[in-house]
């Protein structure tokens, strides 16, 4: 019989899609580029010709049958010492070959990692606002997501709500900086605080509590930023990378699981991995795409757009009387609507054919999602949306 | 907490492992070029030129924004029209772009139909000999899986077991034709018979049986071998298929999940794969690999090789007294051991260079795999090593 839980599921409503349906209909009428469409995730910006140049060399160069051949479980030996080599010059960890395990992207990387150290009624903590699919993601294992409150002053880490929130049946604290929607990057000051409690807790419960670290847009860092790597600050992390953002190949499903060498059980989990892979048909990402992504290991595309949206956006909206955190990277904002419904909001924007995700499915209803992973060209046109809106309040 | 389902799993002694060690070490006293590892299914012809010409043409020609943005979660719309379109016009059932879902390979795509048709408690039957790997990847789903003994005749289906253990808690029955193991292709009166006990079975405990049909090996069938196709013969089939084995891709983790048309539900079940992907953490094979595989769809790599590599052995093994069942396709088969302990008879076979899978991890004792999948020429310099063997009994 049809699984219900997957049935079910189907024909769920959906802003981002509705809004999608509607700029496609918009953009048909009055031209796709009068259509500003802040509501999708994609990289604007070309993968750095590095990647396309290796991806060509490697289809003139090597036989086929060894270039297209199977990847051992866990990732190509020299693409898992490659990245371990990268992270351990980059961040000053001891990375080894064994702690890392490639997968299809971050998604894949975290169906990894959640069960690799949760079990079926194990509790996920994680904190608002979060990326939606963080859901889906966690509850389909049979673990529970429980989310912290928004710090709605500066979406960094409400430690007060954490501590209370924070009870035995949690075994690992899930976190995503920079963060998809606010933008911001957690603080030295907030990542040193959250191992504290993490630490306490651990000692308390007596057992590993292990950070789950989303991390697609850790090289997606502005100018100035206090960005620390995760991994330097708490030991039980497991670090989720994706080559998605950094470099502009979200379509090609490339990422990996960092297991720091410092945390309880470092040498079994990347090995886990691969047995977990057996149980979800994970099977690796395809040969030619880790071989390729180890051009671009320490390297990034053109990303300053992102930075230049970002200035453009937050000055505009701050003069037009909107509330909202500057954001320290990715390519999102988070301002508050300007009235409580935040879907009501953004169905006036798009009235004014601004595309915008209402904060409700980020867990943090009142705000809303701008992504600027566009033309800075589109950014400067649509500020008059931006005013028109603005006027109506 | 490390979980301990996939802690236990680690270190499980594997004879395929052991013997790609021994091969290694062997390789390097006398020369890689006279162990002869006949333990691996991996494709030694090429992939078809086509295939290397439409990536570098992809490369070269596409925006890198649009080629390597994301796929949509079922696959890329144009993508999933050409499979349809291909397995409508050579195997004649109405499929349409709704009825593909784009999948990770074979792997990827059971893993999907796994879920989409049975429940935690379910049970799954299938037939020895089978792949190994079925057993991680339907017990880590949380349903059952059920093996039929061996028909030890022919390798096709014994039907009086099958009756006998399709119980009412069978909702899904795995083939996989031509199949590995025992490289033998189910013929049209023994997927008629399947088709019409399962259908009588659907009757009698008032609910679906879905026939999930394992395919790699499908364009892999010698001369005048009847080789019908799966779906033709049963209504609620979901094919699941990898362009691994008949284009030689097997790293490059690319396949699909085809829904018969006439199956109950076929027009939900690739959309629920959709869903099933956000628990698994599957996203869609790369975008590049996708649009690639297009220009293969109707074509295979040179697979010449495998038939004469086949017929050579088939001969040879006859003449030295073995009783084997002469393989339709593939490029695999799967003798009777000279001892009843295949293990014992595959050491034997090492000590002689000669590298075999025991027949007992498929689920058939007493009998080994020989996987032909080697240059010809090195295969006629293998038979000396069979005679040593066979000299030993």
């Amino acid at each position: 019989m049809l699984a219900e839980t997957y049935k079910n599921m189907l024909g769920a409503k959906s802003v981002i899609r509705e809004m999608f349906a509607y700029g496609s209909k918009r953009g048909a009428e009055i031209g796709y580029e009068n259509v500003f469409d802040y509501s999708l995730g994609n990289p604007s910006v070309p993968a750095p010709p590095e990647f396309t140049r290796e991806m060509i060399r490697l289809l003139q160069e090597e036989s086929p049958v060894t270039l297209h051949g199977y990847s051992p479980s866990l990732g190509i030996d020299s693409v898992r010492e490659a990245v371990a080599d990268s992270l351990r010059r980059r961040f000053g960890l001891p990375y080894e070959k064994q702690h890392i395990f490639m997968a299809s992207g971050a998604a894949g990387a975290l169906a990894h990692a959640f069960r690799a150290v949760t079990v079926p009624g194990d509790t996920i903590l994680t904190f608002a606002p979060c990326f939606p699919e963080y859901h889906p993601y966690v509850e389909l294992t049979g673990a529970k997501l429980k989310v912290v409150p928004a710090d709605l002053e500066a979406f960094q880490v409400n430690l007060e709500k954490t501590e209370e929130l924070l009870t035995s049946d949690v075994t690992a604290v899930l976190i995503n900086t920079p963060n998809n929607p606010s933008g911001t990057v957690y603080s030295t000051k907030t990542l040193k605080a959250l191992a504290e409690l993490l630490n306490r807790k651990q000692r308390e419960f007596g057992h590993p509590i292990y950070l789950i670290s989303d991390e697609p847009y850790r090289e997606i860092v502005f100018a100035g930023v206090d960005a620390p790597y995760v991994a330097s600050c708490y030991d039980n992390t497991i670090t989720c990378y994706s080559f998605s953002k950094s470099v502009s190949l979200p379509g090609e499903r490339i990422g990996y699981v960092a297991v720091s060498p410092r945390c309880e059980g470092a040498s079994l989990i990347a090995d886990m991995c691969g047995q977990i892979s057996r149980g979800i048909g994970h099977n690796c990402p395809p040969s030619i795409i880790q071989l390729a992504v180890c051009a671009v290991l320490d390297i990034t595309s053109d990303l300053s757009v992102y930075e230049r949206n970002a200035e453009i956006l937050y000055q505009e909206l701050k003069e037009l009387g909107f509330s909202v955190v500057k954001p320290g990277g990715t390519f999102y904002m988070f301002p508050k609507a300007l009235e409580a419904d935040s879907n009501a909001f953004c169905r006036k924007a798009m009235e004014e054919d601004l595309l915008l995700v209402p904060g409700d499915t980020f867990g943090c209803p009142g705000y809303f999602r701008i992504s600027y992973c566009i033309d800075t060209e589109k950014v400067l046109r649509s500020l008059e949306a931006f005013r028109r809106v603005a006027a109506r309040y």
